[in-house]
């Protein structure tokens, strides 16, 4: 007879987009007439960038010819695309990588959610809070956690709040832990940590052989330049990290789906008996025996995202999204609402007023200016009182949004 | 300290493309004139049809319009591909299936890989030997077995042979199992399970509360139209049955990525406490958290394998390697070599004569043929002293391979 993964049974029933996905609805039927504008899931609105498209279209029309098509690539990705990856994502950086240590695949999603696979169940993890919910889930249905508390907490989980109160800058875990993961830019607070932070972490990560799971997804969206847009421009990062990378929110491929993974050669963590075992080949042998490779004409256009042409056209995108949030900043603050984020990430996070909790913020939102964001507590326990606004949207649509909660909204 | 998964270091050494991969550049280096003769991968050679060309260019020309543009799809699939499926690979056979009983994934290779995840770790694996190596690599890296023994053969794993002597027909597991791997037509050996015998297992696994996982990832391949395709074709099946689905071998999209499995409604297993539990929504929870949808391009141009000319197209490259197939059958045969499948599946699978074992007939074909195949062990520990080749291969190629063989082997 067979048995389920009973872990399965622990996760949250009431997942966070199906839930306002059912009040949005619900809201529409009541009011037929309302002009509902969204800002709560981060997608990207704005089309595939010339370069993206033509790099595509030629790879798919050499997939329709005897000499030009591909059939099995090598599951790591092509050696043309991890060598623009090297080249303009790193080298340029000064960040020295081995191609054997970039890992494409078909998503970020996917990467932090299959990295765990590769530890003990025994370790223990820990996550800043609030945070991307894909960390704490997947870890939940492979059993690093116990069940949910009533506090929204799973037992045997640590968090790292990241709140209003320590600046969005989590504090080192108190106790003992194993795998910690970060998000920086973050999602959903749009805080981002700083080389200082970074190198604390760093630091915190050898001393104690912790593995790093860090998450730049969003690095493109950093305008300070003095802030690192990989972890490897810290020192010693290479003997604790590994980093995610996306091309989801950098060149609008939520719905073409490439990303990579960067596995340090010199990253280890130990067996049962205190040998170190590095953890590169494990990844690789759970790379090559559950994935296939990224289809060809997908990574033909991602790396179309590192021509002269594609990067110019790239930075035009970011830089319409962050004109996106500094209005969105803006306009909140000048309706009387206390925001953050927004300045090195795509996402503007605010306090909810008057202490309302943040589902009844998102109903307030809804009702009074038609407009849907995401509610913090459903990034974690952390999250409750804060909400967040997603500046992935076409400006005029951004700019009503902004008119209505300045004129309707009431505080 | 973090701890690595003790399982992974359980998994064999040397994999066997990459020890074929070794084999084969040593041989080269020794004797660089001869010009090899690869039939060894299954991956197919001929370019896209033009239907699915067509239809991923206009993707592409979609996604790069702000009208047209795609971002974060349904992680099933899309509607429009998802009725594609239904109506043509279930409908057209008798089927009724719903929508969300379908998944749509980027491989079968992936599918194969991750769907033990959503049962306990407890659970009893038994699987065909030799098989696609995949099902039990991903079963040992999750700690469904012991260590591996001299045998070859991984401690707590149920191995059911399938050789000569029981006609490629795998006996039911003598003892208690809760998850039993199927594929028909069969990687490697070609063998497929007709209606009787696959109405054998629907039965036993009804009977004992065991799921089936049924890879059917060659079903375009049959020849006879008494052999069901699926395996709801038999009655009962969406009890007890997951089935995996891939338009890699079917369409040549081994490059191009795209497959799906389906999780039946009334699909059960059971929790710690012995309540019945419904797969399909634990594998949805599964996929949506660790995935993010397919590619739109690759959608579009999946779906387009279904038009009329789209299955047109397919059909005559599918007829191409099939000629291939019954060309290495009676080449071989009549080089006086004992030969089985190759009727309804692109695989060839030979007995090695003079009892010689799989590497060295491996290193006998290349050294005397300079012709590439795949070693039977290399499949599990019932493949040794068997031989695969593939019929994945340009026309003039195979008949130069099946000449050389003919001319030069020495039985």
């Amino acid at each position: 007879m067979a048995l389920i993964n009973e872990n399965y049974l622990k996760l949250k029933a009431g997942y966070l987009f199906p839930e306002i996905a059912r009040r949005v609805k619900a809201f529409q039927e009541r009011n037929p007439k309302a002009s509902i504008i969204r800002l709560g899931i981060g997608d990207v609105v704005l089309p595939l960038v010339p370069a993206v498209v033509q790099a595509m279209e030629a790879a798919v029309q050499e997939m329709g010819t005897p000499k030009g098509f591909h059939g099995y690539g090598p599951e790591q990705g092509y050696p043309f695309f991890i060598d623009a990856i090297l080249k303009n994502d790193f080298a340029s950086r000064g960040i020295r990588l081995e191609s054997t240590e970039i890992f494409v695949s078909d998503g970020s999603k996917c990467d932090a959610g299959n990295f765990q696979e590769i530890f003990s169940i025994e370790n223990k993890v820990a996550l800043t809070d609030p945070v991307y919910p894909v960390y704490l889930d997947t870890n939940v249905m492979a059993g690093r956690s116990g069940e949910i508390l009533s506090s929204g907490h799973y037992r045997g989980i640590v968090y790292l709040p990241s709140t209003v109160e320590n600046g969005f800058k989590p504090e080192l875990p108190g106790e003992k832990v194993d795998l910690v993961y970060l998000c920086s830019p973050n999602n959903p607070t749009g805080a981002v940590l700083d080389r200082a932070e970074l190198t604390k972490w760093v630091d915190y990560a050898r001393k104690n052989q912790i593995i790093l799971l860090f998450d730049a997804a969003y690095e493109a969206y950093i305008t300070d330049p003095k802030i690192p847009h990989s972890i490897y421009e810290i020192e010693g990062a290479d003997e604790v990290a590994v980093e995610f990378r996306s091309f989801s929110k950098t060149a609008g491929f939520t719905g073409t789906r490439c990303a990579y993974t960067v596995v340090p050669e010199k990253l280890k963590a130990k067996d049962a008996k205190g040998t170190a075992v590095a953890l590169n080949p494990l990844w690789s042998r759970r790379h090559t025996t559950k994935f296939n490779g990224v289809s060809y004409p997908v990574q033909r256009g991602a790396a179309a995202c590192y021509s002269p042409e594609g990067k110019i056209q790239i930075r035009e995108q970011i830089d319409y999204y962050m004109t996106n949030a500094r209005l969105i900043r803006e306009g909140l603050e000048s309706a009387g609402l206390q925001v953050f984020g927004g300045v090195h990430a795509p996402y503007i996070w605010l306090k909810t007023p008057k202490g309302l909790d943040s589902w009844s913020f998102f109903d307030k939102l809804l009702s009074e200016c038609h407009v849907v964001g995401t509610p913090g507590a459903g990034f974690g326990p952390s999250g409750e009182g804060y909400f967040r606004l997603s500046a992935f949207g076409f400006r005029e649509k951004i700019e009503e949004a902004l008119e209505r909660i300045g004129n309707r909204i009431k505080l």
